[in-house]
């Protein structure tokens, strides 16, 4: 080996951060605990009898295609019905708005490839998604957090911390923004303050990314527009992904943007990985375009519908005084903030013990805040488990209350 | 739109050029054109009928897991299957040594990401695979070449350069090595040259990349051991490729390196895209453990053997004195070299006319020179076509030549 291996590696490396999720993960992999800490779907949601019939069916129809490269932009026949997707809910768009990616967290990283430069700024709410906080620190992003209120992303404190940015001429490259049933926050925005964003976002002349995975996975309310859709002029880049709606493991994402962008995005993604898997380019293309994809969607909603329910009911019943929680309209996650007191971390090797599991809620926080806070998945773990598992997880927050009062009490006492 | 959307791409942005093959091959893709310009395996080589037997199989025995997400070093049972077909090779490796990238392009991105900060310089051969010339200058590489003889790149020649380079401060952060059936060369170093350069590597302290998709399609003589079996250090980091030995639609790839190596590779990889697709993986790991996976492997080789010969015949009946060209012993492409006076580029149109193409040479070259080279593809085309599209070539060329002679003579004219 060279003597100096530690010294050879490049500032990115040095940048690039292991998911604090994915590591937590591991400790949260040990037989009988009930974990809501990944962001896994539901392996019943799997269309798996669909798949047989679709995947045979591209083996014998298109098999030398579907087993050769394809272009870097994706395959034509995927864009053209997600296009044709986006325009049926009334999108204006076309073939050169949409690029196929390996699975979103690449358009994440493309875009950090595309836009940033060390140093750089990049917006994302308070709290975000880990994956695309750390996509963008990886090329050196300095992530600056606007908090969020019941709606999302507040739009004044955006404002105000725009001013305050460009006035130290640091003005942000990009707004990061999950609208739809936010990761970790469960948060969907509103139209109104979809606009509100969109309106600031022209004024001051900034991009925004709009990360949209969980969109179609809505129990209840009404679909809202997508950012895109309500400004397109250009400025809004939106992210979509097969994973949340049919399986992550065909890893087939997409980006809908201003075919400027996405002629960068393809020139990076050509020394990226050349292209994404045509064979699951061409399952996914056909799967979309059968009818059999709208009812296994339609159950997919329904399954987290339940659990979703189910987590609520358990978080009435059983979470002591202090606690409260976000109660989504859609997707996979809810957020819970402790009692200011109540360090998330410390309750988590607690809940460990008790063979429960979270993640904790300040590594969504750009600013290293939300100590109190953390995330609960309710798409993977099945009905009985989640109902048992809320259960552990309440005993454990009560019993980390109580030694907090008892250590308290004891404080006094010595002081007095 | 933003109003200063160019002002806004990043450095790396701007270091990305469209990769000049990919290009080009939209030019070659009209109809009657016969191309020996692309990378492309053989469509009749890819194992149909066995993927169909396992595509199913998996969707039977493993249907959820495969379509999960997995973990972002590779899927266990692939990762194992391909450490002990390199163990029963006599390569010293364990799991740790091995993890799976979304084929090998990701793994030389990677590879840019892990070790390069913009200028430093890495050794390459003149020419080289521009995959890799593009990933590491993306990356802002300063790619220096080094030549290459019959027997790969010229042990002399770098160790001149790299004092050179040193004493410029500027020590390589790698070397990049193609050491069997170059792309685009054609050219295997024998086990001594490899031995040579891996000791200059070790004296220098050096790491070494060696890029081997073409490996195991030799048509003739012995397979030389990789460079990494020669090492064993950890100092040489190996990439692997299922695009050339079942089919590039699939996407999957793999590092073989020292632990410490990999590390950095996951981190970066977890940013990049989480994971290569789980499902794919499934099939390589199950088609690696089935006897199919060799006979099919040993029919591509037959295929590729009989084309690279029919190619062969073709250049010795048609070629004009004054053309030569590589006789690779594997792989997919050989390499051929024009009289000086002849501009590759300006033959590129001539040949294209006669409906037939290739790829110029230079591209290959990171000083620019090889400009009376181009590559020759003999995996793709069949038969017939391969027969009638060198003849083609050949008229292309003896045409350009006569022009350049006559050409000549009027100036001789003139000047008298």
């Amino acid at each position: 080996m060279v003597s100096n291996l530690q010294n050879l590696f490049s500032d990115m490396a040095n940048n690039s951060k292991r998911s604090a999720i994915r590591e937590i993960l591991k400790l949260t992999q040990q037989p009988e605990i009930i974990s809501f800490a990944g962001g896994l779907p539901a392996p019943e949601s799997f269309p798996i009898d669909d798949l047989k019939e679709i995947v045979n069916r591209v083996l014998y129809e298109d098999g030398a295609a579907a087993l050769q490269y394809d272009a870097t932009e994706g395959l034509k026949e995927l864009r053209e019905v997600l296009v044709k997707r986006y325009q049926n809910e009334g999108v204006e768009c076309a073939l050169e708005n949409l690029i196929i990616t390996t699975a979103s967290q690449q358009g994440l990283d493309l875009l950090g490839r595309v836009f940033l430069n060390p140093g750089d700024t990049v917006i994302c709410g308070l709290p975000s998604y880990l994956g695309g906080i750390n996509a963008f620190q990886t090329y050196g992003a300095v992530m600056t957090g606007v908090p969020l209120d019941q709606y999302g992303m507040r739009a004044d404190l955006l404002e105000e911390k725009l001013k305050e940015l460009i006035q130290q001429n640091r003005k942000p490259k990009f707004i990061y923004i999950i609208p739809d049933f936010q990761n970790p926050a469960g948060i969907t925005m509103p139209e109104w303050r979809r606009l509100q964003i969109i309106t600031i976002a022209n004024q001051y002349d900034i991009l925004i990314v709009e990360d949209s995975p969980y969109r179609e996975i809505r129990f209840e309310g009404e679909h809202q527009p997508m950012m895109y859709q309500l400004d397109n002029t250009g400025q809004v880049i939106t992210l979509g992904t097969f994973s949340k709606i049919v399986a992550p493991g065909f890893r087939i994402g997409w980006v809908l943007a201003h075919p400027a962008i996405n002629d960068k995005l393809v020139t990076s993604k050509q020394s990226a990985d050349l292209c994404t898997p045509t064979f699951v380019q061409k399952i996914a293309a056909k799967y979309l375009k059968s009818p059999r994809f709208e009812v296994n969607l339609k159950y997919t909603i329904d399954l987290y519908r339940l659990r979703r329910n189910i987590m609520l009911e358990g978080f009435r019943q059983y979470m002591p005084d202090g606690v409260s929680w976000t109660e989504p309209e859609g997707g996979l996650f809810l957020f819970v903030t402790l009692p200011e007191y109540i360090d998330a971390e410390k309750l988590f090797f607690r809940a460990i013990e008790k063979k429960v599991a979270f993640v904790v809620g300040h590594v969504f926080f750009a600013d290293g805040s939300g100590k109190n806070t953390f995330r609960m998945n309710f798409s993977f773990v099945n009905e009985a488990q989640n109902r048992e598992g809320v259960k552990r997880l309440a005993d454990a927050i009560r019993e980390e209350m109580e030694a907090y009062q008892l250590q308290k009490g004891k404080k006094t006492v010595a002081v007095n």
